[in-house]
């Protein structure tokens, strides 16, 4: 069975937990009925799985080609990219001044799933594109966005983003890529960037660079870093393409997942580049794009663990070999199908729960996204705060998970899983650069307890501790999902006391920040799925309560069960932990590794 | 840097924790003296790091050819190989009667552990020809062995082990090879069997394949199976080589990783076998090798973490990138390394302490097996219970926080690790097949709560219980070392509560041990690894209490501090868990996947 888009699970989780249609009051959503994002979704889906999925394959084994600055794809993804555009899916939730269809960011990014599991490598066309239309859109001039938007909402025209130098991944204050300025008030680009996504390929005719670069003569440090937009081919006035840019592809990355996708050392001389927003600005403008990145993968790694969580069901249900211990279940078969063996049932249910739970986390905050632009304050208030405090939280929680369920994915397959005859390898090979780039996921778990938290002073979490209580006390007389509400409330308990912890704790040695930060993250990412489990468990509940026999529901309250007595646990273990503080981590001299 | 084989560890562990010169007494031990270790150890570690180590990379770079019938190794493996034969390390613990050097278990699991680590695909071509020594010297009629050992035990022959078929990986009463007799008094094998490591190969004259099959009118299942031992070329009466047997490589498999190891499909085609040990009990006969290869895979799992933990230090140590949270640490260059970061430090030391516990949990089980053969009887009975108890847990215990381990060292390296550029993208690669080959590690816990526990009315459990306990009692009033002797009381306790909840529930219902079995072993694990870091911590602090300044036993104390506070809350989280029992998982019907 190839991947088959989940479309029933999000628009349960839309219509059902979210309850969109009471949002059309709100901006961008006057237009969205439940019914068409159905619609939308259903389409999206056929999609995702006729047109990319079958290129997932090919892609890996054949990977890009670099010849002469000229980059390659794999066998029929260019043209499967051209029948994306045709199609006009790029330009879903794009601005439709700018050409887009104005889709709220909830369809973006159900339908972002679809694609991310189809294939996570082809994915990343679009993906790097769409973050830098969004960069674009929100820090352009009005020429800049005249200029590229409308290719770049359509797909057209790819986009990418340009941070790495190979001598600094994280650290961006120490980009040494120049910009000297021009008299026509462009600016010559010079350096190398790295670890391109998407950085040169053969499937559109313009590929526009977003870069972060030093202008000449400005501080040292993040604080003298500016954006610049360098397409590969400068652009005329009238929006023909005129010559090429000084940039090229000079290199290609081998790496362990995700070979197709053109992972570029891109090299840029002297290229022309024209600032966007502000002189040493250029993080806070690059952010746009980052934050969006960083969903976007945080999206990718759960999307890859959906479609190889479906490979395991897959395969336990065809695998015979070995009988039930409480007697066969296929008696006229030489041996029983796996999944009638708990062990087997509990790595399936493992990345069932991370996948639906990870799958309504992701559609709760594009909620979120779709809110900040609320015309009511404290609603769109709130949503930012919610935004930049869940953002890391997504990144980090549905990779590291999402690769956790990939890897239970290929153990469920046996020695089958191993081979590259059977999609796991690829899923679990794929799945692991999510976890890394976009800033990696111990940087996301200090952005979280280091800055996101603190900020206006603790605003946001306090916010959505209040959201959580009011819903646990709301729901405190529904028996029928009692477990579900208690084990939401003891997860907040043990969030509230791990982040009054690090109040006490961390201002007074930011390395016990630091020492408890990816266990916060841990227990931050428990409870915001215990969030969503209560959730859906309320709104199957209901169904049930009402007499629907459909095993959906019944399915759904199954699989939050396991996420309830098998994953909440490990609160209390990572809050143990937590606890410890830095000096077990500090006291170590570094000679002692 | 390149892979440093861990001498000072190992030999730390086996003359102050073990205290190897205590054993001159027991059998296999009257010519092993502390200091002979050492130089053994010493040359070893140099052979894997010089020899071996290079040859890594190329391995999984190249991999292996199939032309013909004839697998082709990488380059310089066969050299290699060679070398490693005229210096004499296969035969290290092989019996003096067949050209063995009789040395013990625990310089064979020492030495194993740093050709591992060197190479893990190369090191598989030794060990699978010492399991099929093992094999038949157990199982072997004397002819045969006269014929077979000697040859394997130099490694001038390989070894291979025959157990699956596309139809039946775990569930061997599946198996369909055919042996017909001959009137010879041989058999002629027929049938398909895969995955077999170094199954072909050109680095020796002759393979030695041990296979499975059943004879012609044998009893349906598991009850029907036999071994055989099928040499690639008949050996003539003078041990001179005769003709080709009827067996071929026909497929080499493409993996995820181990590439420089021949993962083969093997034919056999009326190719003439002959019966080891008894018609129809091959299984039993199989299970020496099988035992052999699941500590062998154990160990592997751990000995690439080792390496690739390695790595990840050095990475840290080069890496410059940020500032430390309270202040520069390297104010003369343009960043601090990012070893200063606590949540680097937090993922080096986790790797760390499961390298360097497993280490010596891999020794002490070394040392139960070498005392298996034992003259006093009660101490041969008391090793024997242990050697079955543990080895599931090794097998799957150690591959499976190997791999988390290799998977934190790619963690640690950011970007770069996920680039075939750095070697972590191999080690991870190279340790995700040691969850699953050797009988997958959901199996290993299945063979633990459903036969290891239960044998003999649990006495292997009970007595190391009360080796525990009376490790706990006698080093009670050891102030120094306090948290890891409440830590190892702590764990045990809920071990035995799980058993105890394994004992009241499993019986009534198979299904809720087998929900429970994962769970088991990893507390169980932990358990031993709690033991072992006791033990370290008291050979460290007596050390350290003599007046040693040695940074070395300091290091052991603050890596098991990690472990007690970090790595040992775990525990509580499966303990819960596994009390969850069987319906959470068998509720769900196999639709609702």
């Amino acid at each position: 069975m190839p991947y088959k888009a989940p479309v029933r699970d999000l628009t349960f989780f839309l219509n059902e937990v979210l309850e969109i249609d009471r949002y059309t009051n709100q901006a961008g959503f006057s237009e969205v009925s439940s019914d068409l994002v159905q619609q939308i979704l259903e389409e999206g889906a056929k999609f995702a799985e006729e047109v990319i999925a079958p290129l997932n394959r090919t892609g890996d084994a054949e990977g890009c080609k670099l010849e002469a600055g000229v980059v390659t794809g794999p066998t029929g993804w260019k043209e499967a990219y051209h029948q994306m555009v045709e199609a006009g899916w790029p330009s879903l939730t794009c601005d439709p001044e700018f050409g887009g269809q104005g889709m709220p960011s909830i369809v973006g990014m159900a339908f972002g799933q679809f694609t991310a599991a189809a294939s996570a490598a082809f994915s990343m066309y679009p993906g790097l594109t769409h973050g830098c239309y969004e960069a674009l859109h929100a820090n352009g001039s009005p020429e800049q966005k005249a200029k590229y938007l409308p290719k770049l909402a359509t797909g057209e025209w790819g986009g990418t983003m340009n941070l790495t130098e190979p001598q600094c991944g994280t650290d961006l204050g120490l980009i040494r890529t120049k910009a000297v300025p021009n008299a026509d008030g462009s600016y010559s680009i010079t350096g190398q960037k790295i670890w391109i996504s998407s950085g040169e390929h053969d499937f559109v005719d313009n590929i526009v660079h977003l870069v972060l670069a030093r202008i000449e003569g400005a501080p040292a440090g993040i604080k003298g870093i500016s954006l610049f937009v360098v397409p590969k081919f400068l652009v005329n006035d009238d929006g023909s393409l005129g010559e090429r840019n000084g940039v090229e592809c000079v290199g290609l990355e081998h790496k362990m997942g995700i070979h197709g996708n053109a992972t570029c050392v891109m090299q840029y001389e002297g290229a022309k580049g024209w600032l966007v927003g502000q002189e040493n600005k250029g993080m806070a403008a690059m952010f746009v794009m980052m934050n969006e990145a960083r969903l976007g993968t945080g999206l990718q790694g759960l999307a890859i663990a959906t479609a190889a969580y479906q490979a395991a069901v897959e395969f336990a249900n065809d695998r015979l070999q070995g009988r039930s211990l409480t007697g066969p279940k296929n008696a006229d078969g030489p041996a029983d199908p796996i999944i009638v063996h708990p062990d087997v049932r509990r790595m399936l249910l493992e990345a069932k729960a991370i996948v639906e739970g990870g799958q309504g986390f992701v559609l709760w905050t594009a909620l979120q996204a779709d809110l900040q632009r609320s015309e009511d304050e404290a609603v769109a208030t709130k949503a930012k705060d919610y935004m930049a405090l869940i953002t890391p939280v997504v990144k980090a929680y549905l990779t590291d998970r999402g690769f956790h369920a990939t890897s239970l994915a290929m153990q469920v397959h046996g020695g089958s899983g191993y081979t590259e005859h059977f999609p796991a390898s690829q899923y679990l090979r794929d799945a692991r650069i999510t976890m890394i780039y976009e800033g990696a996921n111990g940087i996301q778990a200090l952005d979280l307890v280091g800055r996101k938290l603190p900020q206006n002073g603790g605003r946001a979490i306090m916010s959505w501790f209040g959201d959580i209580d009011a819903y646990v006390n709301e729901q405190s007389g529904n028996e029928a999902v009692k477990p579900f509400i208690e084990g939401l409330a003891e997860s907040k308990k043990a969030l509230q006391e791990a982040t009054m912890w690090l109040m006490q704790n961390g201002m007074q040695n930011p390395d016990n920040a630091g020492a408890a930060s990816t266990d916060y993250l841990h227990i931050f990412g428990l409870t915001a799925l215990a969030y969503v489990w209560a959730q859906m468990a309320v709104a199957a509940q209901k169904q049930i309560d009402a007499g629907s026999s459909d095993p959906f529901y019944a399915g759904k309250i199954a699989t939050g069960r396991y996420f309830v007595e098998r994953m909440l646990p490990d609160v209390g273990a990572h809050l143990k932990k937590l606890k410890t503080g830095a000096d077990v981590l500090m006291s170590v001299p570094a000679a002692a590794f």
